[in-house]
């Protein structure tokens, strides 16, 4: 099912300025049951995208209301897409246009279903991100980058594909942020130039204390993370997964992966 | 006028991968009288423009023809763009499924009807260009920056922003390829890292040979085109155009604008 503007529809208006410039954000939510995953991180993080692109913030309560309507019950993905809405020609935002706000369910991915494997297999792209701070860190709907990344490999038994900045510094996964353990520091790569900071990764860095870690920034050359003690991926979908492998290189298992994914599942905060 | 994959419509699948990633590609035309201005280098450059995404090439004489009936025999805009059509959720390209062809009439602006003065106002726009050469010089629907540049003003007596790199050099216009003279020579900025290489700027680099003109791709500083002999822009809107002033600073007019215009128009190749 799919609500346009709250109303159910398949279809938008050929003018909406999504689809001539992708001036808009998204956001890709997991349903149990019909109930969205961490409701109250998803919004606060889609209000800050819409912030960085100046687009108004849909209501949170009529927004949480609509998944609700299209997840219907349901384990599925629902995912939410804000728009600046139709207009003219012109790059010129126009002024007072309200906004459009698409919510859809489609079913869950194998690797967001229950009894997929705890590790996965990555690879390393050659596509490089291009370093943009006015857009780094937002879940814009300019992603072609990912859309040339991900058409990189077809073997279904790689998960993942991990992206590096010009300079060759890893930034993350085409659908997932990177993380890695040295002893009891959480790594991650700083997203101020580009990549996407998604939910998982706000949640993961504000409770890795919790464990007894502590949280860093780096930028890393790939080669460099292959001795890390454990190097691992996390989304909305599939929680926190360990890579067995980049490419050719088998990686190390400290046994921190359920712990983490069970951080990031716990209701509190 | 719309035509949605050659059909009458309003509107396009939700799904489509167009609106989720700005996955496709697009073109602006002039029509007059309902015919589209310089349509073999247009349709050219929508075949590069394809090939840099692997998209599919819509038909060229059904495409003409689609260009046709929306401009209804008007003087207009036609706007033109091929997605890589609906598909699941996901980054990754579903096989074997039809692009999305759109084709829009809508008015031509001020600045492109006949009597728009020949020289225009622009100003430097913060926003600096990304730099990603595996998008650079493709006019695709990845436009953010574009958005954001022209956001950065509301004057309605400055026609155009100019943008550089993150290295601070000039790249072009939000919507115009930029140009400058220096004697017999004709500059214009190299797009291998970013930007967007228009029909104008092609025409204009392919015959300026026959006013005596040698071409030269040229990075610079936006102080350091301060003293050109002239400074234009031009796309397929509004042919070429002199800069009489960059913010403050006013620019030399050595009177090529005319015989520059009148160059990219002539029907000749």
């Amino acid at each position: 099912m799919i609500l346009v503007d709250g109303e159910p529809a398949t279809v938008i208006d050929a003018r909406d300025r999504g689809l001539a410039y992708g001036d808009g954000v998204f956001r890709t939510l997991k349903c149990l049951a019909g109930a969205p995953l961490w409701w109250r991180d998803q919004f606060d993080t889609l209000r800050r995208d819409c912030a960085a692109l100046a687009l108004p913030v849909p209501d949170g309560d009529a927004l949480r209301d609509e998944v609700g309507r299209v997840a219907a019950g349901a384990d599925c993905v629902v995912k939410i897409l804000v728009t600046r809405g139709s207009g003219a020609r012109g790059y010129a935002p126009p002024a007072g246009t309200p906004s459009t706000r698409v919510v859809m369910a489609s079913a869950l991915p194998p690797m967001a279903q229950s009894g997929a494997p705890a590790d996965v297999m990555a690879r390393l792209c050659s596509l490089r991100l291009a370093a943009q701070p006015r857009l780094a860190g937002v879940k814009h709907l300019n992603r072609l980058e990912n859309v040339l990344a991900r058409a990189e490999w077809n073997d279904p038994a790689c998960y993942e594909g991990l992206l590096c900045d010009a300079s060759g510094q890893l930034v993350g996964g085409t659908q997932s942020n990177l993380f890695w353990l040295e002893g009891n520091t959480l790594c991650t790569p700083p997203l101020d130039d580009c990549g996407i900071a998604g939910v998982t990764r706000t949640r993961l860095l504000r409770r890795a204390g919790r464990l007894g870690l502590a949280s860093r920034f780096e930028r890393r050359l790939p080669a460099a993370i292959l001795a890390a003690d454990e190097v691992l991926i996390g989304n909305s979908l599939i929680g926190i997964r360990r890579l067995a492998r980049i490419d050719d290189a088998a990686l190390s298992d400290a046994g921190w992966r359920t712990r983490l994914d069970e951080l990031v599942h716990e209701e509190s905060d």
